[in-house]
């Protein structure tokens, strides 16, 4: 996290608006972009940003990234007939708008706001210039970057090599770490919809719904309004023990 | 590129084995990475490859990242039942072993030289030490990981949205600014077998047959042995006025 959520008293306010924890439990990756956001040179403007606000349209000139505080910011592909795929559910910590860093011309994704969000917007050239002087900042950046690169890729050599349940099953699993998920006895509750389920999985709402709904009755998942219940490290092994299963009918063992 | 291809004469070879041009004429951004190539404290070591080896398999430890200075280099993506799936084709300027920089303990890729190539293989440890000495590198290398993302995002969302034609299209466009591409007087003569290309597409290989044929009928482009002569700029109008028609059926317009 860019500030530490529970010592509020600790909470500094700078003059950017941005604020910084005194606290040595930070993560030093964390406070690396922490550290970052400080510098006035960077023009951040910090945002209340409230639920259902786009903070960019696909067709938007990319000039900003966006650090998240707290809150919660989706992002979606979106093709030129409006049907949307979700890629991103972030959280405190993540960040977005990577299209900026890479100087495309447009944002080519949308990001919302699912709740209440606070943000610091980042002018990408001021950024460019500031991280030529804070080298960890952008090693950091860097990293981060690179572990975007390596789930976009596993998800697209997901789209061609998995089929529906097991895309669905890497899917849940991998939102059990986002923001959209909140710990519970049995595992994780994970705030989403059928409808945003599918356009993460690439596949229609019917079949999404079809596939819970033997996952339900296989007892790994409950199903409640717009939320789903579940175990990710049982969905985890069924994953792996249906993935045996097909190679050994593939091969015929 | 990291050397001045049509120099050699002014091209001097460092205690490194990393070779450096004194051409002022350089891009400024490569010239930020033939730079960082010379850090002794990299430990980095050049090496030539001949056609075929495999740099790096998708179980390997991700150690080390590779920068092509001759040559070409393809990435695949292989599952469990050895199904491959061509990411990129990378040439002089390029690089690759993207999962080592996000701290991935696995490659998750299969990198293969396709011709004798000449690489310099940097040691993920060290070279993160040296971009915290050399920002310009870090944000240079930071700006092509975002890139590759774009590009990765671009086409998980041409899985999902495009139909298979489509994709062929745009993968033959995005292919011919590739090391695999060779300009002509027709446009570009793409070295690639149909298979290599329907791994790319994510379909059959006779699904990529069919519409090649397809497409030649429409003498957009001519095929020969293991090569594809084409002109981008014909490919990209027909795929847009493709587009707009198969708008204008869904649209009942």
């Amino acid at each position: 996290m860019f500030e530490h959520g529970n010592t509020q008293q600790n909470v500094s306010r700078n003059h950017n608006g941005t604020q910084t924890s005194s606290h040595s439990t930070l993560q030093a990756e964390t406070s690396v972009l922490a550290e970052l956001l400080l510098n006035p040179a960077l023009n951040a403007k910090r945002m209340n940003v409230p639920a259902g606000k786009v903070l960019y349209e696909p067709g938007a000139e990319a000039k900003s990234i966006y650090f998240i505080h707290r809150g919660q910011v989706r992002t979606y592909r979106v093709d030129e007939n409006a049907n949307g795929r979700l890629i991103e559910i972030l959280g405190p910590e993540d960040w977005c708008g990577e299209a900026a860093l890479s100087r495309h011309p447009l944002y080519g994704e949308q990001a919302t706001a699912v709740v209440a969000t606070v943000v610091t917007e980042v002018p990408v050239d001021r950024l460019l210039q500031v991280l030529s002087q804070q080298p960890k900042a952008a090693v950091e950046l860097m990293k981060q970057l690179a572990g975007k690169l390596s789930a976009s890729r596993a998800d697209a050599a997901g789209l061609v090599f998995d089929d529906c349940h097991e895309r669905l099953l890497k899917t849940l699993v991998r939102f059990s770490h986002s923001a959209a998920a909140t710990p519970n006895a049995e595992g994780v509750v994970l705030r989403i919809t059928h409808q945003q389920l599918a356009q993460a999985v690439g596949v229609a709402r019917e079949t999404v719904s079809l596939a819970l709904t033997q996952l339900r009755q296989q007892n790994l998942l409950r199903t409640g309004r717009n939320q789903l219940t579940f175990n990710p490290e049982n969905l985890r092994s069924f994953e792996r023990q249906r993935g045996r299963s097909h190679d050994a009918v593939i091969n015929g063992g």
